[in-house]
């Protein structure tokens, strides 16, 4: 975990928040190459779940909704962690997490822990000029109420029949009493949900392609399989209205935890909202003519967690020749750059006909252009940073119009003329985890 | 204008936020069709402006940063509005926005608007356990500090040598007084800011090869050039720090404001940035070995008016033998589906064979699949909606393998055999307005 989180800031994938203000609490930023990555991961999920199906719509609801939903939703009563306070030190805990006996986790003085408050994780703000509560709202715990509060003028504007989904990717907030383990849990976080609607009768079925799509995206990311864990939710742990619920967790370097979710949630968030604001919900079936409120399997899937399970399901060491070599084996379609073009020394020829090259590489694949440093230094950064491909140009190139091809696993070279590089590339990369 | 928020309503680009509890004032959520559309912009932009150039990068900070960010920045001091009430309807206004004489602007009472007060546009939240002055942090109200914040960071992961800039895409919130305008003016709002970093002899050079960027952006987009009016910001209104500030505005519905800025902003911040936190944000020339610090050029796109100022571009009526025609001429590149199959007749075998070209066609271009109605009906759906290409699949076609391939723009049709439609598309979408 060191080892990812140093190479991470130094490569410029992610960095402490705010740092030259001292850092913040347990908030982290996405570098130049964390954003690529992190944007390669949505885009492939939302080619994947919502353009390259039919049954699949896509939607960006407002962070800042009418605190009304989450009045309906319940989140304003009891979206909340049990909190307690060593008297001693008064650093806070969730009670929850405590190992057993009212012992501090921090100081260690017994008997010095409060009895729990609950204390509710919704950041509030307030809209408007006036600091009070008429005028308070709340950053949004969540992204999937915004696909129940929406579905009737989804279904208005698409016309879909069931099943069909509802997708979202966006930002969520919970003020954690603990957040930390790095990206694992912080207080703004990004989600990619699934809202799935179908009839009653078929959740089974419906629940077990959800599962399996599931498990196809993790093998698709190059996270190791050996470390996943389904873990079926036992009635008494679940919500009243779920009929089964399956923890995707995943064996961090901090222990076994959660990595994604599947919930079937019945018809409980449709009709509670049907309920609560007084409008219908129903959805009407062409054939028959009978009104229902739909029920609903959900997928989610964190954002950050999927970079941090990449990240350490992609990271290896190798011993070459008596030094160690570090690879980020991360899949060409997850990889910041695809290609690095390596002029081999800073003469203006070379430069110049490098940066051609990469131009033009760049239009089609993410191109990284460096100049600095031996060769071999600049091998090792791109391995590093998981680019599948480098290509040098040599002083041989100068006459021949041909470059080497290098490949980040095998590290076999292959010298290709420059006209059929970009094609020579494209095959390469399909066969190193496939496209986005 | 309302035209546009009809259709965008009703066919899914636009909705109201939070509908169904009555709304949320001036709060509007992304449909189906919209968040394509603002996908298909923001992923373009990147391309452009970061992946498409080796002398950018990307970047994604936090919402909410350390408070001592906004603080340093000034915007906890300064970033304010001057408010008035009406002491008669309780109308709040921006006094900066009133016409001359002290008139209620809502209710027309003389006289009877308050001292202008400084209204700080900053929304305010709590983090951890207790809501105290010590807990207070910000949403941020632009995405420019987070790059300027992090500027030591990506220079030392990424070696890059100036100029070079540094891009991002994001949410920002503004506690706006009189939000309104549609999506113009919205409290919660993303943005697309490059922060250019330059040696500062070079900066009026600089500047202008980024205006003619922004003309380029904006003409890739469809916006109609008589509509953009690029007004130099006069010495008296400037920043103090700046010498040069484009504001590239727009004709709207509502009439003539800002699009997009650019803004010349010398060393201001990165020195500012410096002094408070007592970091050094120095460039080392590597050949002379000076140090100092970059001047800045700064492009800012809004994402939201840009859908807007592409919808308003894009709309168009026409008379088709008698009947009204709305077509949305967006460029292929842009349109929420590249194509829509539709079946002639719900026949099974027609829609069986329809919908796996559908399914065949969506793994390379957003596509639709739209089963009813006439199909005079759905073509004109197709239409409103900007879809490039219809593919229709008739009864012919369960014989002789070929569709239809309609033009939205001239409604020729054109018998295409299937196993040659992706071809045919691929080209016919790359001369509709350019690829991404």
């Amino acid at each position: 975990m060191e080892k990812i989180i140093n190479l991470a800031k130094n490569r410029g994938f992610i960095f402490p928040d705010s740092e030259i203000y001292g850092g913040w609490a347990n908030s982290w930023d996405f570098g130049p190459l964390g954003v690529e990555l992190k944007n390669n991961i949505k885009q492939a999920w939302w080619k994947r779940f919502v353009q390259g199906r039919l049954d699949m719509v896509g939607l960006e609801t407002a962070i800042i909704m009418n605190p009304k939903v989450w009045e309906a939703s319940g989140h304003v009563d009891e979206f909340t962690d049990p909190l307690v306070e060593c008297k001693k030190c008064h650093r806070r805990s969730r009670a929850d997490e405590l190992e057993k006996g009212n012992m501090c986790p921090d100081c260690g003085e017994k008997d010095s822990l409060t009895v729990p408050a609950n204390f509710n994780l919704l950041f509030k703000t307030f809209v408007g000029p006036k600091e009070n509560d008429a005028a308070v709202a709340y950053l949004r715990p969540e992204t999937a109420q915004g696909m129940f509060v929406d579905w009737p003028a989804v279904l208005a504007s698409t016309r879909k029949r069931l099943p069909f989904g509802i997708a979202q990717i966006g930002k969520a907030f919970r003020n954690e009493i603990t957040p930390g383990n790095y990206v694992f849990r912080t207080r703004e976080f990004e989600q990619m949900e699934i809202e799935y609607f179908i009839e009653p009768t078929n959740w089974e079925t419906e629940f077990d392609k959800w599962l399996n799509e599931m498990r196809n995206w993790l093998t698709y990311c190059g996270i190791d399989s050996k470390l996943v864990h389904e873990v079926e939710v036992a009635e008494e742990d679940r919500a009243f209205y779920s009929k089964r619920t399956v923890d995707i967790e995943l064996d961090w370097p901090f222990g076994q935890k959660e990595l994604y979710g599947l919930a079937y949630r019945g018809d409980w968030d449709l009709s509670m909202h049907a309920k609560q604001s007084g409008r219908e919900m129903n959805y009407a079936d062409t054939k028959t003519g009978q009104k229902f409120i739909p029920h609903v399997i959900e997928p989610t899937f964190g954002v950050e967690r999927t970079v941090l399970a990449m990240l350490l399901s992609a990271y290896r060491e190798e011993d070459v020749r008596g030094e160690k070599r570090v690879v980020l084996g991360l899949p060409a379609w997850a990889a910041p750059y695809q290609v690095a073009v390596l002029p081999l020394s800073s003469k203006p020829e070379l430069i110049e006909k490098s940066r051609r090259l990469a131009e033009s590489l760049t239009q089609n694949n993410h191109c990284d252009f460096d100049t600095t440093q031996s060769i071999g230094k600049r091998y090792r950064r791109q391995d590093e940073i998981g680019t599948p491909f480098c290509v040098t140009v040599d002083f041989d190139s100068l006459e021949d119009h041909a470059v080497t091809i290098r490949d980040r696993d095998t590290m076999q070279q292959e010298r290709v003329v420059m006209t059929r590089v970009e094609g020579v590339l494209r095959e390469r990369l399909k066969n190193k985890g496939g496209l986005k």
